[in-house]
């Protein structure tokens, strides 16, 4: 029986096992796909905190050795279920393999919506961004638009207005699902314009973004607009379908305080499928820690 | 006026500058002395995740630097009071200077309380330290002790037993003001020995720590033990005191949850002064990146 399962090989997770392994807990990490998470698709990071910059592939590694260093353990393998035992956790594999554990870290984390249109995924990192707090600063000076109608799109063109020339926010709807006080202040700023009943019908320029062709959704009507960057805020999806009956979901997200505790004892819940409001690179690895210290807790102390 | 003003040029404060500045806020930090904090004393830092080791002097001048390439600009300057006013907030510096700023983010930090006692401050980093998590593991195999008798001490004396050979827990009373349940798991651990009553005397060894002289508190005896590590964890004291009358403190700790919010609308804590359980460099700078995101927030939207 490992000490520690950590669910998923992410920022969060990779943090999780650096602070279990250096406290001497035995620590396996199941990642059904690659190491790293969202972030080793994210060409320039450079808002973690004392590294300059870095690319999401080099920050990735750079954490991954450095909980391998440690004597973690990483399978890939998808983790199908999780069951309460007696004396801790049965997870099971979709392998058919069946490994057992003291505690439980959920490092699931999320992946962000996308638009399904042709060129997204080529132009990711080109122009396509997923994450204005993490990109907006790219592309001072230029022109952006964002697509969403959410609070996050709305939070993201506000947020953007104040580093870019020019904001365009383009939603389906005339109408937008954020709460009016946001609608009101993205109405107030004389840089960001609002593009509304459009949708993005496809992406334009080579090799980077240079605009967006839109359709009107009443009348079928099309342009174009000039754009060095498109951040989709569509909403994101927390990787949590197979643990809905394990643990409390809100909204999908696994529900824990800044402490990580799960409702159920022994299962601990980190990085961005943790019900919160900032999911950014650095709070996904304090949350590895804050974590992989309750599980140690929880084993030692059984609190 | 400044957009943003950050007490305290700490990990949490220099990472609240760089999340301010790539929103293109104007910052300014002020810092009595000098920048990085409490992590500037440590030897090696290998628990920062992504960064598998560097010296916490070379930690803080990454973040400083990234800070200040991005356009955050760093006053030596004691902040001595904060006032509200109805345009924001009046900073008065101990030099007599005023400065002004919409928003405010306190990152002063908290210090460690120390023995007192001589060598204490030499053997920093070569058998002293305060804080089990982020040293224990360079003492791998080896034997530590760690001095204090609260909560803190007894985790530490626990999470220590997990990682080195022996740990001896001493206390200066035969009682802790630990809770119950602590006490009762550290008895259990068969390589965990409690020294009561007891206080250090003195720190041998030459150029590193190889062992402690304690004296008896009832009879006045003494008695060596050889150790390599001792984990002095008899309190912190959060740098708060300035800021008493201003936001809501408990036990001396700025009030304000995971958001980063104090009671004052427009004042955000962050890091170590922040009323919170786990205090690791990891936490601090996702602490700053929280504040800054949700004092732009107030600084743009009023909530």
């Amino acid at each position: 029986m490992a000490d520690i399962i950590i669910v998923g090989a992410g920022p969060a997770g990779l943090s999780a096992a650096i602070y279990a392994r250096r406290a001497g807990m035995s620590t396996t990490l199941y990642e059904a796909e690659m190491y790293g998470g969202q972030i080793v698709n994210t060409p320039e990071v450079e808002n973690y905190p004392a590294v300059a910059k870095i690319s999401g592939f080099d920050f990735a590694t750079n954490l991954y050795n450095q909980a391998m260093n440690l004597g973690a353990v990483l399978e890939f393998d998808k983790v199908a279920s999780i069951a309460k035992t007696e004396s801790g956790f049965d997870v099971t594999l979709a392998s058919g393999k069946v490994d057992t554990a003291k505690a439980v870290i959920l490092a699931v984390g999320a992946s962000n919506r996308h638009l399904g249109i042709a060129r997204e995924e080529e132009l990711l990192g080109k122009g396509i961004s997923y994450c204005a707090t993490c990109d907006g600063a790219f592309y001072k000076g230029k022109t952006v638009a964002v697509n969403g109608g959410g609070n996050t799109a709305v939070e993201d063109a506000i947020y953007l207005a104040g580093i870019v020339d020019k904001v365009y926010l383009i939603h389906r709807r005339n109408e937008f699902r954020a709460e009016d006080v946001l609608v009101d202040a993205a109405k107030k700023l004389p840089n960001l314009e609002i593009v509304t009943p459009y949708v993005v019908e496809s992406l334009l320029g080579e090799p980077k973004l240079t605009g967006v062709e839109l359709t009107n959704k009443e009348d079928g009507s099309k342009k174009t607009i000039d754009v060095n960057g498109l951040f989709v805020a569509i909403g994101q999806e927390p990787k949590t379908a197979d643990f809905k009956d394990l643990v409390t979901l809100q909204g999908g997200y696994i529900e824990a305080g800044e402490n990580c505790k799960t409702n159920v004892e022994g299962i601990f819940a980190a990085g961005d499928a943790r019900v919160k409001k900032i999911r950014q690179l650095t709070t996904a690895c304090a949350d590895g820690a804050v974590a992989a210290l309750a599980a140690i807790d929880y084993i030692k102390l059984g609190v």
